[in-house]
């Protein structure tokens, strides 16, 4: 057999903290304003919706938050996940660069999200909460809260964007065979959701408007709670598992990245991966770009703003400092679904504009080209969303190779797309399109949005 | 955090030689018969199909046949596979049993099935062999083909039938992009399938046409070679690297199984999880029950006859020695798809004739019931198939409970259910129904067989 190619860690090796990248910041995050005042709000306003034990992390300072031990007990059900060497993709390639990434796919629900949906689930449970709404739109993150909710019989409750719903029954499935209680949004059990089916008795829903079903059954109910998949700073913080152990397992290798990449979306796989290793670059001066790729029909990190706006399409939440394309933005219809969201977690917006880390936008042809043909050389299938991290790798590894360096490329692969298989149908038929947006486009964007500038 | 839960090996532990059973066998697999003469049959015959590295280990007499260091390789992409401790399912059956199962399901196509399609497209390649034909129902023997064929550049040409073909677009794309071709079943491609077209345009295909079609491409073009997923000894030969692992594993547990389990279709599950801990029992006597689970609506192994009889539908295979239900005997539709098979392979068929090993049959109710259950426990969703190995392990730990004795149970997971979601629709829906078979209608099918009886 030829050299080493895969990475695995212990189950005692799983982190017994969570990295919290906020201690080791530059400049930290300004804070999150009042919707209708424009004044910075405090924890308090969160605790409708969250439990109180996640709304301190959302605002901690603390460099390491202590993942609890009945967290690191369902962990091992699928933690560490494996690191490996894509031998046969540098062959492929014919590149000098090492490629490495490591493989989130392994978890029940097949992807990164159940990182942060068991603590989640975990926490609204110590603190009496009997059940956790959430939207879903192409049910990464449905699946992910499903499995959790169950594993602490907890109800959950999830709003799925309806054209999802019907296009997609398998993951529909998925989350039922867990417990969940799956609904097509808009439903009639919300009054967002009346409203618009009187508008629009057919209306194909959006996440904007399932979010906006969620919250309110969470607001409007005592013993529910609502739950995030990505964006906010816990949700984050939960997924920096990921790094740490691809520290140690680099390690293992005998490696350190040059390049650490992600697909993104709101941030939560790209801080999984890379907030671990900056903590490197912020405490000790290391060489490292870490590269967030999104794709080229959502270009909030490339083409976007960096100013105060909305989290959610119908202006419910606090306004959040963020790059942003406007929260009335509505991507085109690509077939990465997960990363179709107009706006950018505050962290990494503020690390983007600090210069601590880099964006890199990319068609979905491009992606697709690049799935596959690490499908034919490493075996796994991934999502569309994780085909963006290998078009940027791939990227990489073609310019080591033209410039004739050997670089270190580590990549997360964060799902594999045994639920995605239409979307590779289309793209094999020739049905895809290109969607990169004109400056036109982006300024028409951006011209709408009427929520406040960032002071300074 | 309690317990360790997960048993993993470094690739370096990935078994070198695959262990084969009949040297150890008190008595040997008694010859395949010419189908025309009833005369026994030498390798040569076989060789239009396949290549003669794999017909010299079908009839090999060696314990140990060393794994090409290119297979080896390529098992690294997913092997070793994890060996779970099923301590939240333990709870759940409050047993004092100890669960344990070895997960298959971390190969890129999902099933065991990829440890022997990469080793029959290893020899096929090796012989110049520029085209492999198989079929498939299912799907999960196609797709794993399709991998092996895609990582040595040959091509893959694969007779789905149709029904599953209409049914199961995900398996089919999912082939198609690891680059092989799917054809429905019967196809105008072959004078099998265009004879059955002019019979029945309308024609929903059956296993026994497909293996018709796939055969005929195969023996009629030099280029070409079959394989097969199950039945045959090479097959169960290159499976054992399962149990091979799960026997370190348990060492690494500090334990030994009381008792083996594996659902049952054509043997290669079986075979793969339990020979290595059989080759205990054969060679030093060691204490282990080792049961083969199989449907009720296809019940071979516990209400079948041993005799010869075809390994195919339509009669064109030697005869093997085998337990049956008739070559032409159909099963019910059920959604173990893969467990639809008429006969059981040679070499298990010899060991539950000496008693050596034990078979259970188990309605798909009680398996969907016992699926759920494992899921919402231990959070793998698994293949319908797989829930046949569950349903048995848990009747095993209540019969444990019931008498409050401690065993140790291992079962093999062969595979996750994600391809599989409507089959748990169907279930959820209450659409599902019992198959328990009538004993007028067993002997009616073994009163349709017609092929030789076994001497003495």
């Amino acid at each position: 057999m030829s050299e080493q190619t895969k990475y695995l860690l212990d189950e005692r090796d799983i982190p017994e903290h969570w990295y919290n990248i906020t201690a080791d910041m530059p400049n930290k995050p300004l804070p999150p304003l009042h919707p209708a005042t424009h004044e910075p709000i405090g924890p308090e306003a969160l605790a409708p919706l969250f439990p109180m034990e996640l709304i301190k992390q959302e605002v901690s300072a603390e460099p390491w938050i202590e993942i609890p031990d009945e967290v690191r007990d369902i962990y091992r059900l699928w933690r560490p996940t494996p690191l490996f060497r894509a031998r046969r993709l540098e062959q492929v390639l014919d590149t000098p660069a090492k490629i490495y990434y490591k493989y989130e796919g392994v978890s029940p629900a097949g992807s990164h999200k159940p990182n942060t949906a068991v603590p989640q689930a975990y926490y609204n449970k110590q603190e009496g909460v009997k059940r956790i709404t959430t939207e879903t739109g192409a049910g990464q993150w449905g699946s992910a809260l499903a499995f959790a909710c169950n594993l602490f019989g907890m109800e959950c409750e999830i709003y799925m964007v309806k054209i999802s719903y019907e296009q997609k029954p398998y993951r529909k499935m998925m989350m039922n065979a867990w417990g969940a209680s799956v609904y097509a949004s808009p439903s009639d059990r919300t009054n967002a959701g009346r409203q618009i089916l009187a508008q629009d008795p057919d209306s194909p829903g959006s996440l904007g408007i399932a979010i906006s079903e969620a919250v309110e059954i969470a607001a409007t109910n005592d013993d529910a709670k609502y739950s995030l998949g990505s964006v906010l700073n816990h949700v984050l913080l939960h997924q920096t598992v990921i790094g740490q152990e691809a520290l140690k397992q680099m390690e293992l290798a005998g490696d350190f990245p040059d390049i650490v990449i992600a697909p993104f979306g709101g941030g939560s796989n790209f801080a999984g991966i890379s907030f671990p290793f900056l903590r490197h670059k912020l405490t000790q001066g290391k060489k490292l770009r870490a590269i967030a790729v999104e794709p080229t029909s959502c270009p909030k990190l490339t083409r976007g703003v960096f100013r105060y706006d909305f989290g959610d399409t119908v202006g419910m939440t606090p306004l959040l400092p963020m790059y942003t394309l406007g929260h009335t933005f509505v991507p085109a219809k690509i077939h990465a679904g997960g990363l179709r969201y107009h706006g950018a977690g505050v962290i990494v917006s503020q690390l983007l504009k600090d210069g601590i880390i880099e964006a890199a936008a990319v068609d979905q042809i491009e992606t697709f080209e690049a799935g596959v043909l690490f499908a034919k050389a490493e075996g796994i299938i991934p999502a569309p969303e994780a085909n963006h991290g290998i078009a940027q790798a791939i990227r990489e590894a073609q310019i080591a190779k033209e410039e004739g360096v050997s670089k270190t490329i580590l990549f997360n692969l964060c799902g594999h797309g045994n639920f995605d298989m239409a979307s590779y149908e289309a793209y094999f038929a020739g049905r895809l399109q290109k969607h990169e947006m004109t400056q036109a486009e982006i300024d028409a964007a951006v011209a709408l949005i009427d929520t406040p500038a960032i002071p300074g």
